[in-house]
């Protein structure tokens, strides 16, 4: 068996724990060497997944030459100076979207990737998905013909909180959550060439006070002619609902689903089943064999499956939707 | 039992011959009293429809004194000339969609409905189709809350002839395909107060030589904040796939089913079963609903369940989708 | 066109109603031309229909030389004395299901189908059905291998009365109800060799006091070595659930459906439809499709799709599944 | 946190493995703490789980104190010696199903777990799948009633090899395969209190050199007077398919899924997508369940979820159903 990739883990919050677990129990390639929070009392959690070295400070970790690529899950407004700080210490990168909520970090960030040469994974976990990979897989095969409509939604079950609806933070709907559908648009169809954006806060009044929306639909037009549409929505209140389909001259793909248990129940009400709950029931899975492939691809000298450019051009296509909302017309993308 | 309404029918082509077997079969307190087209050939087979009266001219059926109401099933071009003649007759007038491809005709028409005062029924039969009226219900029993978004698609299996997709005879796929979509979009979510357009020839080439478009995907506004999404193909060649889904604030309605057999074959390939065929597989009911309503409201003296109003409002917004299409920016439309 | 065939319709209740709308409007070859009922009161109603004569004693309605056909619709009861009769006036015929409760008037009602050579079809709309039908023709085709596994269901939503359940009139549950299935798995498997049956009263306490049973399960031993089960439920109170499986060794073939209207609704509940209701909204289609495929074997001249010998082998079948219920053992059948 | 119970693993071949990861890492309150195994070449992979001790012999795995508890994942021809050593030892134990194919040493093992009193669990994995366990709860809760039909369907993929399927090891179809649906039967309708199996060598004519069949069909009557019918096939060549339906006086429950990836293909060959390949992809987090609540009830004094007295009476419910197919006749249970 291959040497395995030391992994340090930046950021044990919830998502980051999700990620300790992953690496020190499911990616069998991948040792969990050390884990880094701001918050002390995780020290002696993260002990229970097999002895990881633990820093109270990134830069003790990223100095750690036992330590080979680093994940990192930490908010979005440190991604730049972790980033930053990893690749000048050479180390392999894993990070989790959005890249940034800024453009002019994300392309800052993209020039050292480019001049140290590191390694780096951009964190999609939907590319993962069993379902979108197989779409994927398919269409490359020419099995649907020539792409001709990408429709997706993405619908959370309740809205996050205020704070962190508040575009300061998370950049607000199209770079928080449409930068997923906006990831998986340009995968699938080819870059995106204008955006078209409505929406409005029509389930939650107080979105208001943060200055967010929470519902909206984005029209895509592909630079190769083809057509695209996503809607976004934080009040899908009957389950996590994340579909897309794929339409082509010879047929049309649909990924997806929104049932957890497979019950159905029949009575004089009809005929029932439920839903997803949230995101880690739909891509539990996803998540791991995301690891997987980064560690797959780092071990094997292969280039990343994702990557900084992704990041930056998702950011892009999400700035531009953006702005398409504000100013009430079409956004052509700059180069795409 | 009440007296029947005797109706005239007037266009006896492909669509034609349904609305005859309709009104002579199945609609009880209709009469299949007088048949007219120009094609002489079609009288003998009407007559098997139980001895109704023949005409090579409208004219003359609707002069007939015991014709109650009309039914026009002929090439939109000739509406206007008919609907205005049954209308200073007195008759009751009963009219395929669309109303006209020219505003200025259907702003006409209006006029003469409103001033003769008869009953006019603007034909859309997918008001009438179980699935969608069923959603109209709970939306107005609020059992979805706040209606948020209307998302539909409407995709045939095959594009139609180029000459009968000639937007000087079709209008476009706006005003030909689009403007079911949007009559259910306005029906169940309100008017719409603007909208944008992207489309494109993606699946066959000389669709360019007549200057229509073969997919399309339309963004709406509607009067009251909500959003909408409309996706139009002639490229759906896996079936005859008509959908919509209407999110709110409690909940979201799917309509539409894409089976027609049940049987459900499964092999080594996997699960699969069949598709909807064409339009009158899915919506053959909803024609003879859509004729029972017709004939009800009529008899009963209610107001018909959809006006020429609708006509006109749904061709000014295919009017505006078209127009945003050609000109590549969101248009308002003037008075939602 | 061919020369329609005259059928005459004895029995005219709730099933002979629709027998009649359907020979009247929905099988061209077919008019009818006249109707028998002991109730004098819906002579008119029936007229409505397009005139056809009336007669108030089946006798009378067989003497009529105008009359190609008869279509009886009449309680079980009274088949045998129609079918002989209507035998020896040379009609045609087609009887509703069962033949009859009695195995001795069934080789009666044989040996005259016989003796006069009459064409006489056995009534099993099943057969007609879409998705019945499509399977046995992908079973002739053998695209699922050699079937090895018959499946069915049968359930109602909700019992019928006491008085018709009553072994004397309905022959109790597997003659009443079961010869649905076992006519399906005849057809679809080949002949039966012998049954088991255990069933009781689970749902209905009072369905004891007639000597019938609500629930039952019978396994089928097929003379070709092949399995099979049925399922029978008078307590389907969710709707009412036709099902039937088809296992063979390259593939299994799933028939029925169990929703009523294309609307989905998700939410916080979960995701739910409708069922279907009763066996109207479930067969319409096929009892039209059976008329239609009668007038069409007796135009054409070729032999009916479902014989008298059909009717007896089911019921033998009923018979020998009753048998083994009170018995509680394996009955196997004489001459499978 | 609690101590973790330092669990023993007896037999680490294929299905071993997985029992070894699941409690090395999916198992918190577990340890898995040694391994044992008579071949010695997997040594070496099970020490990559996190330094387990290892053992070549089993009874030195019980004779270790350290060791709290056993799981016994070995041939069911050993299952008998290895459990009432462990039971003598006093350590608490897990036995993969089936408990033995012999009923002499099913009630051998039965007295020594009740004379020494030790916590035992015996394995039905499927109890822990979420769909069985919510369908559980309902029938429970009242939601459906009082069950009145359980209705199973088990298909392998394919056949087991035939050294597998040899009814000297496996003890036949009824014995390997229907006693998880006899488990089910009895965990969510009541004992049983007869049966009658019909099967036949259908799919594999090679099958019927060792003696078994291939495909079975078996009814059962409750105690309770309720309807049961399982069918058991090694011809499912569609999937690994796993189904249940309970139907209950006021509604149905169905419990199972025919599909692996959430995506969707619609072509003109019509709607498809896939199916389960085979067991562990279906079973994966049920296994896991199963462990977590066999540790968790030990912890905490409870006791086990599904006991010895269920793992005889399961047996004798298949040796039953085995002696019914072999004599053609209903064979009653001694003590339901």
């Amino acid at each position: 068996m291959a040497k395995k990739i030391n992994v340090g883990l930046i950021g044990v919050g919830r998502m980051g724990w999700v990620y300790a677990e992953d690496l020190a129990y499911r990616v069998p390639q991948a040792a969990l060497a050390a884990a880094c929070d701001t918050n002390p009392e995780i020290e002696e959690k993260v002990k229970t997944l097999g002895a990881p070295k633990w820093y109270g400070n990134y830069r003790d970790l990223i100095e750690d030459d036992a330590i080979d690529a680093v994940a990192i899950v930490t908010p979005t407004s440190t991604h730049r100076e972790i980033i930053i700080a990893a690749a000048e210490a050479g180390k392999a990168v894993f990070c989790e979207k959005p890249l940034s909520i800024s453009l002019e970090e994300a392309h800052e960030i993209q020039r050292v990737i480019d001049s140290t040469g590191v390694f780096f994974h951009m964190g999609f976990m939907r590319r993962f998905d069993r379902g979108y990979r197989a779409a994927k897989e398919k269409i490359d095969r020419g099995e649907i013909g020539s792409p001709v409509l990408f429709r997706a939604s993405s619908r959370d079950p309740f809205r996050p909180s205020l704070e962190y609806m508040d575009p300061r933070h998370s950049g607000g709907i199209m770079i928080d959550m449409g930068i997923h559908d906006i990831d998986l648009a340009r995968w699938m169809m080819g870059e995106i060439a204008s955006v078209y954006t409505i929406g409005g806060v029509l389930a939650y009044p107080e979105v208001n006070e943060v200055g967010d929306i929470d519902n909206a639909v984005v029209t895509l037009e592909f630079a190769n002619g083809a057509l695209g549409v996503i809607d976004l929505s934080r009040s899908g209140v009957y389950g996590y609902d994340i579909r897309a389909e794929i339409l082509g001259t010879k047929g049309t793909l649909k990924v997806g689903y929104l049932r957890e248990t497979p019950l159905t129940v029949l009575n004089r009400e009809g005929v029932r089943h439920d839903t997803v709950p949230y995101f880690m029931e739909r891509f539990e899975r996803a998540y791991i064999d995301q690891l997987q492939n980064f560690i797959e691809h780092l071990s094997a000298g292969r280039a990343p499956s994702i990557t900084c450019a992704d990041g930056v051009a998702d950011l892009e296509a999400a700035y531009a939707a953006t702005l398409s909302f504000r100013e009430k017309r079409p956004v052509a993308l700059t180069n795409p």
